[in-house]
């Protein structure tokens, strides 16, 4: 199957960009087709502000929009679109459509909060983690800051998931000019960003390898200021990138826009876990640690009362 | 601190093995030493054949060897020996001896079973996933085939562990040369070998990443032939290596016999986690499929009984 990974700005307009997305959907080779994090929009949450709710005010219309560009292409598309519930409740929503049918959506489980991305402002965390099945087969559709949980791909796996994908929208952030912001530029040399950088592709070919499952991620691009003046803005790192089931990589991006078309087998991943059969050992009866936040500070606290 | 990984042959005798052992240790530059899994023997999991339980008859002896080892040269020493526990019951057990105490032991609670690394039928699978605490820090000691798993290193991270430390044996089978084995030829291609040993150091680099943790992998080299025949043996891969607490790499080795001493601070991965708090957004609501095989099998199910 040829998959086409869309990486681009979303700097512009709704207008703006859908037509950016549009131009390069056209020139896309892939059955399946993946846009970037929150691609309708500039990435909002670079600071706090409650008229930016707006962007998740036509979720509906907006759904239907992109319905149809995947009905007239005859494409499964993967979107990623704001969207509001209720009132208080938005959601950072990707949704898989599949030759105009809604196959599913998936809501951003994890969510982030550090300078630049303010997220656990505008996004209620999502409530499940389940793949989306298609006609092109299960994927397993999360949102990028969830890249960094070993455990939300491996439940996405243990779920049947053929596939792991990430629209993602991650950066640089830029120190602000106007004073200096010592965290921000130590965080921010040459040296820093690199390492940022191979960090967030190193855990994810983590998952393709633990999980025997191939895994895309999909970044928009370009250099995005922030409204609030606070922070410098944010350069979006490109860099999209697929991995196979055993974690060779197979196409990957630079820092520009770039329309990736690659062949991705589904079916590998069965292949590899029969002679890599991490599942078949999981120590079920060992994990229950994982469903709590740290196993420390009960003896933390347990020296603490000892002091009194 | 500095931190020497012990990459050596294990294909002598005990004695030789142990003299090969103690010259790598003399030239140790490391507060802290890290041998291969099962340094003292060859690897005898490349056929299943019950004289081997032989080797884990002296444990306690063993033991008190390494013990006088690590006091005489006031390190803190992992070592990794084959343990007989009860008639029927051994173990793969990593032990922490600092300077001249054990601090603690691990072990392997994650047995793998495909050509040439028959473990099941040698070693009980452990029942703890627990960090050990030493004058260097706490250190989760972990065991070869557990490399693979992001639960073990979750958990060891969870509970406290500063690093993650993997004696390990893993290398390349040879295909006999008596007989084709297609499964061997395809499996060990030029292409496949170098895939392998990337998913290997990917995998683990990604536990780095996802846990703010330096992790240290320490392998044995050389070919050791199968005496069943069966097989053609297989070549060790080296490749040690250590990954700091962004997945940044430190140190990395040949495929011959080396002592990689490298400076690894337990304390950055703490100032990592500040600005990468992936700890603090775990959704362990959510995580309860952890504790399952696999969540397809009950739909599998429903299907064949609506068929009747």
């Amino acid at each position: 199957m040829v998959v086409t990974l869309i990486q681009q700005k979303c700097n512009g307009s709704i207008g703006e960009n859908r037509e950016r997305s549009l131009e390069a959907i056209k020139r896309a080779e892939g059955e399946l087709i993946i846009l970037p994090e929150l691609h309708q929009t500039p990435y909002f949450c670079k600071s706090e502000d409650p008229q930016f709710f707006q962007f998740a005010e036509n979720f509906e219309e907006d759904l239907k929009f992109w319905k149809e560009v995947s009905r007239e292409r005859k494409k499964v598309i993967v979107v990623s679109l704001f969207e509001k519930s209720l009132p208080g409740v938005y959601y950072n929503t990707a949704i898989v459509l599949d030759r105009g049918r809604v196959a599913g959506f998936y809501r951003k489980t994890h969510i982030p909060d550090d300078p630049g991305f303010y997220e656990k402002f505008y996004f209620t965390p999502g409530e499940r983690i389940d793949p989306i099945e298609t006609s092109l087969g299960r994927l397993g559709v999360l949102v990028c800051w969830d890249q960094w949980y070993p455990e939300p791909a491996r439940i996405m796996g243990l779920k049947g998931a053929e596939i792991l994908i990430y629209p993602t929208a991650i950066g640089w952030l830029e120190c602000p000019q106007e004073r200096r912001d010592p965290l921000c530029e130590k965080e921010n040399t040459p040296e820093e960003r690199k390492k940022m950088l191979e960090a967030w592709i190193a855990v994810q070919r983590g998952h393709a390898v633990a999980n025997g499952i191939p895994v895309v991620a999909v970044n928009r691009v370009g250099f995005e200021p922030d409204p609030s003046q606070c922070l410098g803005g944010i350069t979006f790192w490109g860099n999209s990138f697929a991995f196979g089931a055993q974690g060779e990589e197979l196409t990957r991006g630079g820092e520009g826009e770039e329309v990736l078309n690659v062949e991705i087998d589904l079916k590998k991943g069965e292949e590899v876990r029969k002679i890599w059969p991490f599942y078949r050992d999981r120590r079920i009866d060992l994990y229950s640690p994982l469903l709590h936040r740290e196993l420390t500070s009960h003896s933390l606290w347990s020296r603490i009362k000892e002091e009194k």
